[in-house]
């Protein structure tokens, strides 16, 4: 399988290009151009980054910016990180991918608990990972030929030890788990899911 | 109590104003200038808006503007109408409008039932709304001096005919639940709650 992985430098996207390359043709993504180069806040790099890898299997994306930071500092410009990034940069790699994807390929994107367990500092993230979430039922009855689509939503990960603290009482989700919730996007055959880790 | 009802013109505001009234002061927003103008799209009328009514007790917004149409037309720029509607439109309302509300005040908002059960033609409204739903559940462990935040997700309503057909077997909103919902938001306690009339 071909498998276009965003944000393919970051925490969550090195781990799963190391699990899925032993078995499948993994394309990495990011901003400084592992193998291809991509900023899923301009659209107009979407649509080279897939005139490059050309027809794929499978899209997943770890790449998900959003503001994070106290709530009085949060207002229409600082909101922006999060809708031009998680939300709108996945939306459009799904309206823009459909056209590069193969018949019975998937999107699976990358959400979080913050939808419906929000923390202080990370109401940008909840709006945008819901946001997202709405898409993916949406679009899961709408795409054709197949295509699947799905997201992830993990609470913080065993390797963002960083973000722990703002996160409490949460158990953290381990990569090994995060990866097989990705799996079950890829290779299995639901759409429209919300998969928890 | 002094309601700001955004979007009054509208079906649901109309109705809305005219339940309300009776029994308290409320003052009717929309695009035209009923008795202050706002747009939701452009954040200056917003700041506008509130310097016009000063400080209030409870916020409605009916308001919610997005892209409706087939899914082959959705794209970056189409997607806008909804994002910069129905989604960042009620955001600001809240960011900025914290600044005017009085101590226990509230904020109700309005999203749909799209959220969770798309509809083909609606999958900027599914986004947008559920957007407005993980802002409201995180705003509502920031806003301070008592201030709550609900949503009202109705499906599709008694007083907008023309929508059926894209909601089959839905049975449809009677007015009189929309209006309870709306007064269970702005009366009672709760707060970061999505009410569904």
């Amino acid at each position: 399988m071909k498998i276009v992985i965003v944000g393919a430098s970051g925490t969550m996207g090195t781990y799963l290009s190391q699990a899925l390359e032993k078995e499948h043709e993994v394309i990495r993504a990011d901003r400084k151009g592992k193998d291809v180069t991509v900023d899923i806040t301009a659209p107009e790099t979407i649509e080279k980054m897939y005139q490059q890898t050309g027809t794929f299997d499978a899209l997943i994306c770890t790449a998900g910016p959003t503001w994070v930071g106290p709530w009085k500092n949060l207002n229409n410009n600082t909101f922006r990180s999060g809708v031009e990034g998680k939300m709108m940069g996945q939306i459009n790699l799904v309206l823009i991918g459909q056209h590069y994807i193969n018949p019975k390929g998937s999107f699976s994107l990358i959400t979080g608990a913050l939808t419906h367990d929000p923390q202080k500092n990370f109401a940008n993230a909840s709006a945008a990972n819901a946001a997202v979430e709405g898409f993916v039922r949406a679009a899961a009855i709408e795409l054709e030929n197949g295509i699947r689509i799905n997201a992830v939503s993990p609470t913080v990960i065993e390797d963002s030890p960083q973000y722990f603290p703002f996160f409490p009482g949460e158990v953290p989700v381990t990569m090994k788990a995060l990866e097989f919730a990705f799996r079950k996007s890829v290779f299995g055959a639901n759409t429209g899911q919300i998969i928890k880790p």
